[in-house]
């Protein structure tokens, strides 16, 4: 199978290069860029040396049509004005900004504050949580690749809204951020000095990934309520913890959520529900596509805490891309993605 | 004025030393120990070389009421025992520990899993939360002085509770901590290999400074209904911020809001309310005894997202005690306390 | 394939089990402890939850021999005297610890502290440094895994004194480490709060490792001079860099030093010789087999620096102990290391 | 006294705000900028707010002459250009860049890539290494502060050097260096993703630290040869550990080496050297005017390590500046540099 990657200079492309590399299925993958055409990558990681030493390619329509699979690992703003220009039948798509997720074009230009793609192109983009949607997954053309924060939160939300064991109204999702979500462009937010003995919370009530966490639970349990949805930055390289405060309904016991956890995720071969947790961490699934989740009743305010853990660079990019590609293709879910977690 | 420190060789008592030694009236410091009397505090800790050379003495009544003040450092359970077989009238006692803050034994006993302090020695301590409960700290001979959690979220939520702006019902905080606040003892949890690249939730609803801050809400605001409290341990040396979510009442404007921030600390010298940030972090407050808030209202839920930064080991301890005794001594209050901030 | 790991608790045993775990040639791999016995690895561990759930089992000369190859985790001190006990002639032994590497009981007494192992099984132990001892890893039936430090500074400095282009004479190796070198004991060393805005120098002049490079010197150059090594801990998990500083022999160019390198390691498919370099780093080897090795002469002293980076638990720990592995076996000399670095 | 600060807003301008606050002798502080006039500092830098909400100002003749000493936190090839446009014989000029340090125009735009200060502005500055230039340095009207690496290799070197007890051939420097020394400005190698997990060697052979150590060490013992000089970027916000290899003369033994230290610097309030080192670490000088120093003597090689500890930016930039000041304007020495080393 041949592989394309449009973006390929970005974290989102790093993690791709370096999963896509233990893939039985992939024999070539292609590296494209819209401004460094001839570059070598390994020129500027050196890292791949002797592993990725080829050019930088320019993005054709032609060179796209040769590829089975494209990855998009570009930042908000470019995929949804690009893919129209080199779309093909032939081709899968997978992309993992935010352009293709937000069902209205509105909402979009409001949260991301760019033009939105065109209506048709997100009419056919097929929203990539695994686990969830996998039926149309399974037969999508164009996947939009679900974001990291909504990904570790509706994993862990889904299974109690969509049972009714929690109410809707009242969701508190406090999320925590390791830095490379903040991409590979350096920044006064990002930069060493300013970030290592700091924890940050930033974009309050504003964040992007808002309506998109709203627009999944309303599509998956039929009914949503506005969510607060709080981010902060902590200095770690990787991994994201998101705390989230639900109120349980009356009548219902621990043992009840604990099982709906155990029925939902029974033979997902990514998600491990954790009965009892004494702590619970971000470095438990660190370099893999687990999602870890565990919960915690507390009986005098009946509220439940819920507690997700994924590498924002795999769960929560390059990896579920890879496990939306394994759908689609038809290729085993676990393929490319059997890393053991590099705990240290 | 003779100073002294009891469990000078834990973070708190080193913090103590930190500051203590720019305080202008500050002649003289002893360092007692229970366990390694005549070692030099130097030997241990090599930056006090030249400082602080002199050897860790023991703890007799004789040598506690040479002094004029006494500050506690030691863990949760010692001062609380300790402190009727040292006590005298002349003395002040200052504790950072929790023994003395829990007005009921059973609590204490429940959520540290200790002996309690005498009944009659916990009614004797004043809760030093400075700027809510000065009268009393200032008459008062022994100060509880408050958790570094209980802290943060206390100042950024009272003045909303106590001037019924919102709910007491559903607050929800979510608190996060550098591991300074661990204390320095090794264990797993603050080892290196497996704390840097991790963020990790503990303690789910069983943290024990769950009682004080209710106990305090209850204290200030003349009511209380059970929170929602979660703590996190990031990777950083300092720093506590929590972020804190409670219903507006209908009809609240945020420039009520922000108003009611600035009436109450107009003349606090340590607390700075800052109306509208893009981010905040706890390195603006590094190293020194500011607690910054800031808030941010959701209009699409009517909640209120509150925010608090301090250095747990000044504002969250030992710059609050401090400041304690800077109150009952009749000093300056930011005497030893006028440290800018180790942003970087 | 049939392996063992003893000491499966520490994190080279840890880092076989995540290599292991993507060994084509693995079917099975039992863990054994001698102290905790019935313990679930994934109980202390997390991050194995439904990965490596099976219980630790007890050592048993038994269970030993019904193992292909069996990988020594343990503690310096461990092996030496536990080989002995379990010891059969079809098992593989690979011994990760120092025990077996000094070929002078009473060098490793004065160095390590410790009982030397039986000179029996030393003088049976292969010194397992991959790309210099290969004819004799082939046949060995007990190899010494090569030191972290070791191997990073021999595969960099043995191509020049082996080909004659630098003086023996006043070579300096100054060596930095990541935490994760110092294992899985918590101690005031690896303790967050004390190293994570640290760089340490320990040990001067009396590392272990001192020894063990001279001793391959000797064999692989046929000629040996004391050298001065140090080593420092700087707050990083996984990484060593090695700064070394060599006298170039008169009338040697440059080229001839790079030559000297690209020839010696044309055909080994983990050491990236790196002929340019504006900067050199540990992460771009994380979590690999690598070793990427550059050079720097100094036309105005004609002293040559000579950098080498290694993951210090794969390269120089549990990865060159599968590479051994491999060798011995007959793999393929990549399996279970094709592994692309984690840069970020 | 009235104090300007120019390149308020870079580090060392930040660091010397920290310091001169808690400065007796100082009354005013003012901060001024080439491009941000009008800006208010604490927009940039929340720690400032309600400390230094002033706005910057722009820098003119006027304004300087108002001052009784002027400080420069500006990049190199700033102050050498601006001071001659500023001048005037009343106000005091410290510069922290390296502008006025190499005596040679030659040798800095070798070095440096920019055009060199006037020759006549380069005589009259004195190099500001305090305890080896005080008498020229109480008469300086201008001071070349030294550099953060230059400072501590110096200040370990030059007793041994001056007292002939080691050799001036054959000196090599190995330090390292916290991310802080480069800088506020955003970049690659500086972005916390790159940066965290990595310990980087950069600038090999090339840095503009090693004319300034060289020229210093001829003008303060007489004699210099060619040093190798190395720096590596470590993931910690601040602190300087330079290692440096010297070989003993024969027939100096331990004691002679450790008297030189100790009489060097018997009433030097800032420099402690300690005898016997088991670990040496940055953090037991940070955020202080200390410069700790050991040495360990290797018998095997009669190689000397000489090991120094500063915080690059204070004794390494801003407080090694106001010590300058408080040396030029007869100020206790201490004074504003009184801190106790914040450990942790």
């Amino acid at each position: 199978m041949k592989m394309g990657i449009i973006g390929a200079t970005g974290y989102g492309g790093l993690e791709l290069i370096r999963l896509l590399s233990s893939h039985g299925q992939v024999s070539d993958i292609q590296l494209f860029t819209s401004s460094e055409e001839g570059v070598l990558l390994s020129s500027k990681y050196p890292h791949l040396t002797k592993l990725y030493d080829q050019p930088l390619e320019a993005i054709t329509k032609e060179a796209i049509a040769a590829l089975d699979v494209v990855f998009f690992g570009t930042p908000s703003g470019v995929s949804g004005q690009l893919i129209p220009r080199i779309y093909n039948e032939k081709t899968k798509f997978i992309d993992l900004s935010g352009d293709l997720r937000l069902k209205s074009q509105q909402a979009y230009e409001q949260w991301y504050k760019k033009t939105a793609a065109p209506q048709e192109l997100i009419n056919k983009s097929v929203y990539g949580l695994c686990g969830w949607n996998d039926v149309a997954i399974e037969k999508a053309q164009v996947i939009a690749n679900p974001g990291c924060y909504p990904t570790a939160t509706l994993l862990s939300l889904l299974p109690l809204l969509a049972s009714e064991l929690v109410e809707h109204k009242g969701i508190i999702v406090d999320a925590k951020s390791g830095v490379s979500g903040s991409g590979n462009k350096p920044t006064q937010m990002t930069h060493f000095t300013e970030t290592t003995e700091a924890t940050t919370i930033y974009k309050m009530n504003a964040h992007q990934h808002i309506p998109e966490i709203e627009q999944a639970i309303k599509a998956y349990t039929g009914h949503v309520e506005p969510i607060t949805f709080s981010t902060h930055l902590v200095p770690m390289i990787r991994g994201i913890i998101t705390t989230s405060y639900v109120q349980v309904k009356e009548n219902i016991k621990l043992e009840q959520l604990q099982q709906c956890f155990q029925e939902a995720y029974a033979s997902d071969p990514f998600i491990r529900f954790i009965e009892n947790a004494d702590k619970f961490s971000t470095n438990q699934v660190r370099g893999t596509n687990f999602c870890d989740i565990t919960i915690n009743l507390d009986e005098r305010t009946n509220r439940l805490t819920v507690v997700a853990v994924i590498d924002n660079l795999v769960k929560g990019a390059a990896g579920q891309a890879i496990q939306n590609m394994n759908k689609m293709m038809g290729f085993e879910e676990q393929e490319g993605l059997k890393q053991v977690p590099m705990f240290i």
